[in-house]
């Protein structure tokens, strides 16, 4: 199998077969996963896999009413997690001094790049993947559910299943937009945005029939137009994460 | 190739050969790192190729003196990004409600999956990888050298090359202390690391000749004992990003 080919086939999937997910398989994925680099070998990442159905309900509801969270085969959780470190310092005679916004970003980007590692592993098997951010909806309620000590916040959920139904490719913006040489020169964004914007007007028209008239644009205008998850500041400050 | 095979046989390399890598297959890696998912297809992510060797050597110099900053065949900055999004939102009419911290988290999670995937890209035509969280020992420089706009944030280098080392593979956390069923149950947390100490202790002591007796946890306590980069906090919130 070429990888690259498999990383620039990736569609997330929201329909799932009922076929399960044996545990060898979740275990050999979620150990790929967590053999991704980490930042000073931190490894700064709890997954919480989740199997009790009324909690996958909840969790469904939380994130906003996304029934896959139900269905998929495995469902998992992945969290930034400074805990164990703290732990580990103790046992090691040290003094943990926690809360910091440095320690937010290392203990978040190995949780995503672990959880990345996951995914390409999954999908290497013909598996199906959807992240689910909306997780962050309700931290608080996540942190109660899954029982989350101190300095282990929840970052997104993970459906993992065998795919039933077979979604086209969405385009990306153009690599003259994302792909910078030296520095940040921005002159030709505009220019590619506007023709990602027709890009995705196509693909919005196609997938529903001519019933979607949208553009990447709108998109961010509708999603950065209005204030976006507001309480997660004071959680993570709760948590004992991003305060200083 | 097995992919599970090749995560698993994940190492950072920080010996190159001189070998240089076609613009055409760099190009490839990018393009298959940013067909990863995307929070609300946000595409928070901004990628700079720096070839300028005074550049590569002023951010060598600031990530503490990492030599392969300079050596590596190609040398990458990961941005997280809302400008673009911003500018797409004002031309779409809208007004942009920025500097949120749930924002910061989308752009950076963003960021370190399409990062990672196009390292899994890189990995698998045998090109080796480092990620550089170093830079951010001083991102104000970092966005001084790169130019970069408001709500972009440098969050990690990489550097690609072709391995000219064959270093033995880190050992990780056990899945018993990482990998949690429906909770965050962390009883078995202790005797798990205190077991990952000695193994450890074995990877320093076989990578040294015996000169280097070192555990997990006392590197812990070396990391987490003091304070970490504590200028980012106020680094972020000039640049517009993690402010509410």
């Amino acid at each position: 199998m070429d990888v690259i080919d498999l990383l620039k086939r990736h569609r997330s999937i929201r329909k799932f077969t009922n076929e399960p997910l044996e545990d060898e398989l979740a275990e050999s994925i979620i150990s790929s996963g967590l053999s991704a680099a980490t930042s000073s070998n931190l490894q700064g990442t709890t997954v919480i896999r989740v199997r009790n159905p009324e909690t996958r309900a909840a969790i469904a509801e939380l994130a906003g009413g996304q029934a896959y969270v139900e269905t998929a085969a495995a469902f998992f959780v992945w969290c930034a997690d400074l805990h164990r470190s703290a732990v580990a310092c103790e046992m090691a005679g040290g003094e943990f001094h926690g809360g910091m916004t440095e320690h937010f970003i290392i203990a978040t980007t190995d949780c995503a790049i672990a959880a990345q590692n996951a995914v390409v592993a999954a999908e290497s098997v013909g598996l199906g993947i959807c992240y689910i951010g909306g997780i962050r909806n309700d931290p608080a309620q996540m942190t109660e559910l899954l029982q989350l000590p101190d300095q282990v916040v929840p970052l997104f959920g993970l459906c993992l299943g065998w795919p039933d139904q077979d979604p086209a490719l969405k385009p990306r913006l153009p690599l003259s937009v994302t792909l910078k040489d030296e520095v940040y020169n921005e002159v030709d964004d505009r220019a590619g945005i506007t023709a990602y914007d027709e890009q995705m007007r196509e693909y919005y028209r196609e997938r529903t029939g001519g019933k979607v008239d949208r553009t990447w644009s709108a998109d961010m205008s509708s999603l950065l137009g209005k204030e976006s998850r507001p309480h997660i500041r004071s959680y993570l400050d709760s948590q004992g994460m991003n305060q200083r």
